[in-house]
C-alpha cells in the first residue's frame, strides 16, 4: 500500500445497516481504493426499500445542515472530490445543492459526480418537487451518472431514437452545462442497436438483441471547440438475469474513483517535469467502472446460484405481491458480494475488459445522413 | 481473496462523518478482513467530540428499536458476532441490551465483543445511569475490552497492587460471568512493572519505566477446572507520545475479528474430518489486535510528524483551551492512517509481532508469596 494520499471524497447518501446499496455499496471500494472518504448519512434505514419492510429514520434538512456547519467550522469540509446519491425530499436536497455550491465556489477543481437519483424504468423513487432541484444542481456537477428514465425527466425528453437521444445530451451539455454524462445500463432495444456502429455492437452475432439482453453503457464528455456539442464513447455488457440492488451505487463510486481530469492539480495524478502524468479521462473511467461492476455483479450472481434453492429465487412480482417473504429471501441472495470482491476493486483478476470505444459519428445530424 | 464466508458482524456504536472513532474506525478493518458487517448507527456526528465542536444527532432507543424490529422482521438478525461501542445514554443502551440477550438466546455460540465505554483516565463520558446498563450486560458478552479506568468502575476496585488487580479481574470472571477480559493500554507505572514476570517486561532495561513509557495488555480467559480463575497473558508495548482517537474501538475490531474459540462451530474454522482447525484462542487474538493497532499507530504517529509545523503541534490541554482552533489543527493531524494501512490491516509487512506471554504466577496470593 502507497503511502500516498489520493485525496478525501465527501460521500452524501443512504446508509442501510443490512445489505450494499448507497453509502454501503459506495463507500467501502473508495476506501479500499485508497481514498479517505467523510461519509454524511441522508437516512439510516435497516435495510434498502425493495425488500418491502425497512425501519429507522431519515435525516431532515436541518440534520444535514448541523453537520455540514459543524464540519466547515472545523475546516473539514476540504474534500477534492464530492459524490452526492439518494437523499430524501426536496428539503434535505436543498441542503445538500447548498453545499454543492459552497463546496465549487471553495474550490473550482472539485470534483463532483452527481447521482440524481430519482426513479427507474418508468418509475419515481422521490417526489416530484426533487426534479427541479436536481436540475439546478446540474451546472455544478463535473460527472453525472442518471440512468435513461432520469435522464428522460431531467430532460423533458422521450428517448425513442437517435433525435431524441441526441437532444437529451445535448440539453445536458449545453442547457444545464454539464460536462460530462454517464449513462450506464441502456437496455439495447432493437432501435438503439441499430444505430451503434460496428466498433461498439455486441461482439457475438445476435439476431433478437433485446431477447439475449445487452446493457449499453454511454460517456459523453464535452468537447473544447469542436463543432459536435461532445465527444461519445460506449459500450455493451451481457445483462445478468435478475434485479440487484445498489448497482448504479457501485458504479458512480468506481467512476469517482477513477476519473482523473489532466486539469486536476491532484496528488494522485504525479507530475513529473511539470507534466501532468497517470490522468484518466472520462471514457477510460468509465471503462473500469464497466469492468469492475459487471465482475462484482457476475461473482454476485454466481453466488446467488450457489444458494439453497428457497433463497435462488427469480425475479416475479406476482410471487412476490402474495408471499412477502419471498421477496425478502430473493433480494438477500442478490445483495452485492463487494467484500468477497476486493480483488476485483483494486484491480486484480480482471479477465474481461469492458473498454469503452468511441461512437464517432454519434452527432451525425439523422436528417443529413445518407439512408 | 478467498470465496469463502467469514461470516456477518452486527456493529453498533457511533458514526462520525470526518476521522476515524466508532464503527468509522472499527467497520473497515473488519471488512478488509472479509467480514459482512451490518452497520447500526448510533450517533451520526460530524467528528468526535473530543475536536470540541461537533454537529449532528444521536439515535433514541425508539429509532434503535425500529432498526432492530425490522432487521429480525426480515430475518437480517443473524450474526455470528456481536460488537458493540459508544452508545449515548441509558434508553439507548437498554436498546441495545435487549437486542444482545435476544441475539444470544437466538444463538448461544454468538461472539460478542463489548467494549464498555464509560470514560477514560478517571474521566466519565456518559451518563452515571448507564453504568449499571452495562454491568447487568456483562454476562452476555464473550469478550470485553474496558480500559483500566472502566474495570475500576465496573468492579467498584481501586486498582493499586497485585491484590486489588487481582479482585478486579476476579469481580468480572467471577460475579459478572463473563469469560474474556482484555484490558488494553494500561500505563505501565512501577509498582505494576514490579509485578510483571521477566518474560513480560519489556525487553530494555528500564530504570524509570514510567517516564520510558510503555503500556501493558492483559488478556484473561476463564479457566475451565483449574484451581485459578483464569488463565492471564500479558505484553508490553512502548507508549507512542501524544494522543489519538479510536485506537480502542480499532483494537476491539481486530480483536473480535481474530478471535476464533475452537468451540464455535464457525465457517471461518475449517473443520477437517470433525476436528475444528484454525482456531484462535484469546491471547492469540489479542497479540494481533496489538500487533496491528500499534503499527497503524505507529504509521500515523510518523504521518503526523510529516505534517506542516501548525499541524504538528503537542498535546497541551492548557494552549488548546485558549486556542480551540489550535486544539482542532493538533487532533486533525492525528486521526488513523487506516485506509493508507490496508497492508497491516491484512497482516502483510508486519515487522514486530507483539505476541503476549503467558502471566504464570498473576493468581499468587501476595500474603503467601515469598516476599
Amino acid at each position: 500500500m502507497s503511502e500516498q494520499d489520493l485525496g478525501r471524497v465527501l460521500s452524501v447518501q443512504s446508509h442501510v445497516s443490512f445489505g450494499y446499496v448507497g453509502g454501503k455499496a459506495a463507500v467501502f471500494p473508495l476506501q479500499v481504493l485508497g481514498f479517505d472518504v467523510d461519509v454524511v448519512n441522508t437516512v439510516n434505514f435497516s435495510n434498502h426499500s425493495g425488500y418491502g419492510r425497512f425501519g429507522g429514520t431519515r435525516a431532515n434538512a436541518a440534520d444535514l445542515r448541523s453537520l455540514f456547519t459543524a464540519m466547515e467550522e472545523n475546516g473539514f469540509l476540504r474534500p477534492s472530490r464530492l459524490l452526492t446519491g439518494y437523499i430524501p425530499g426536496a428539503e434535505a436536497l436543498t441542503a445538500v445543492a447548498e453545499l454543492a455550491k459552497r463546496l465549487h465556489e471553495q474550490n473550482p477543481e472539485l470534483i463532483y459526480l452527481l447521482d440524481p437519483v430519482i426513479g427507474d424504468s418508468g418509475k419515481m423513487y422521490v417526489a416530484p418537487d426533487v426534479v427541479p432541484i436536481y436540475r439546478s444542481l446540474l451546472p455544478w456537477a463535473t460527472v453525472i451518472t442518471p440512468n435513461w428514465f432520469e435522464v428522460e425527466i431531467l430532460t423533458h425528453t422521450k428517448i425513442t431514437d437517435r433525435a431524441s437521444l441526441q437532444k437529451a445530451l445535448e440539453t445536458l451539455h449545453e442547457t444545464h452545462s454539464v460536462p460530462n454524462v454517464v449513462i450506464s445500463s441502456i437496455p439495447l432495444k432493437p432501435w438503439l442497436f441499430d444505430l451503434l456502429p460496428q466498433n461498439i455492437r455486441p461482439h457475438d452475432t445476435v439476431k433478437d438483441v433485446e431477447a439475449s439482453g445487452f446493457l449499453l453503457c454511454i460517456a459523453s464528455s464535452r468537447a473544447q471547440n469542436l463543432p459536435s456539442p461532445s465527444v461519445v464513447h460506449a459500450g455493451c455488457v451481457p445483462l445478468i438475469p435478475g434485479y440487484f440492488s445498489g448497482v448504479g451505487d457501485l458504479f458512480s463510486a468506481f467512476t469517482l474513483a477513477h476519473f482523473n481530469p489532466p486539469t486536476l492539480p491532484s496528488s494522485s495524478a504525479s507530475s513529473v517535469n511539470g507534466r501532468i502524468e497517470n490522468t484518466t479521462g472520462l471514457a477510460e473511467a468509465v471503462s473500469l467502472a464497466l469492468t469492475k461492476t459487471h465482475a462484482i455483479l457476475q461473482r454476485t450472481h454466481t453466488h446467488s446460484l450457489s444458494l439453497p434453492p428457497d433463497e435462488r429465487l427469480g425475479t416475479d412480482d406476482e410471487r412476490d405481491a402474495e408471499d412477502p417473504e419471498r421477496r425478502i429471501r430473493r433480494m438477500r441472495g442478490r445483495e452485492l458480494r463487494l467484500i468477497q470482491s476486493q480483488d476485483i476493486i483494486r484491480g486484480e483478476g480482471l479477465v474481461e475488459m469492458r473498454t469503452l470505444q468511441e461512437w464517432e459519428d454519434f452527432w451525425v445530424r439523422p436528417d443529413l445522413a445518407i439512408p
